[in-house]
């Protein structure tokens, strides 16, 4: 799914481009998006006391995103063990179609007290969605 | 009180000096320090239910600071009515001695409700601290 | 004018709402699209030598916006004199219809030396444009 | 070699700890600290057109660090080839001692036009120095 949006003023730094960090964030970005318009609110989710937090995350760079680029962030779920949730990601320039950034993050269900849940067991409706997801062509 | 700090490289913009907002995030910085050193830990203040949130913040930007630079916020409590609370800030380059900005901040203790408290009754110790800390010298 | 767009989580903190100095991010946001679909790209501004740094900034914070929340940032130009540019601006979340925010911003046209140019003057073509704009009804 | 900094309010997210788009800043921040402590100034290797971005960058999160807690950031060279600069980072909570983070940064070295550079040909003496430190005992 492709999750598009203008890089911001603040987010460059003094190289004059996007400041390596903030990949990170438009992955949360793009991961938010992607949930929510395969019917997974985050908000809701975390609201009925399951919270998805990050336990590993990697990002390769190519080619710097300037302000006022409009990138895209094509988003897929690489795995579903309902115990651990994993996602892909690629940053394209969408004008010039070169691409900014790939990457990785992996996530961890967890209940408010921060211990990890097994999804089928905690929420089977929410498992067998995000399984239905993860096997959706990219 | 001073607050030193370096400026990090994340921390700027294409312009190649710091972000404006990020001077916002630098007097809260210095108003954690300052609170701290004078005998108030914000943490432990909030884990009793007390929340200091910003109602009013005011920056007006001077000499713009560089990565690299040393920084020295300058800060004090203008005014604490118990219901509110105000600080103002200086910012300065600490080796050229020039301002980089200065502004203000304006609080409201609440509750964890987010219902705004009169100090003197929820928490007069706390109250009277803050107090002889706002007479002090700056 | 309009500016939509929805809160990520990183723009939380552990108050549960939008940290306030990300509203002054916002503005810059709301600003820079105001800009540009009124027919002023300011990458290209920039690229062309004139910068527009900020000189003062405030924001009075009433209700804190959440992750998830749809906001509403409205812009308007509230003075152009050629050498400084003020903008007003209101962030409503986009279902409640509540204020979040209200907030100004003043700034200064510069060259790329950082020196104040008069934009009659140094810009012609471009002074007459924001000044229709600024004219506009809100 | 060791840096210390306390976690920010803002850098907390509405889980209570730290987001953790912010280690990988403070990655960047124990670098330009280890470096500066080790006789290279990154500020000045820029201004002599030479610059370090970063090309890749992993970070595993085992336990969220809280705001007011102090942090330290374990940094070392894992390889520098000449043409790329490896650090390895492990965080620490510095009172209980706990690993916050561990995580890897490779970078390129790049003149101003963004090209690679080898930095033996381009700037010997600095290789020779970063080269010596890379071989220090962690």
């Amino acid at each position: 799914m492709d999750y598009e949006r203008i890089v911001q003023y603040y987010e460059t730094d003094k190289m004059g481009i996007v400041h390596h960090s903030n990949y990170i964030r438009y992955f949360e970005e793009a991961r938010t998006y992607f949930m929510d318009k395969s019917g997974i609110n985050y908000a809701d989710m975390e609201s009925q006391g399951i919270m998805l937090p990050v336990v590993e995350v990697n990002c390769r760079y190519k080619v710097g995103a300037k302000y006022g680029d409009t990138i895209v962030v094509k988003t897929h779920i690489s795995k579903c063990s309902g115990i651990t949730l994993d996602f892909e990601y690629t940053i394209l320039n969408r004008d010039t179609g070169k691409v900014c950034v790939t990457g990785t993050s992996s996530h961890c269900f967890v209940g408010s007290d921060f211990k990890p849940v097994k999804l089928q067991k905690t929420a089977p409706q929410l498992y067998e969605k995000i399984k239905a997801i993860a096997e959706l062509p990219q």
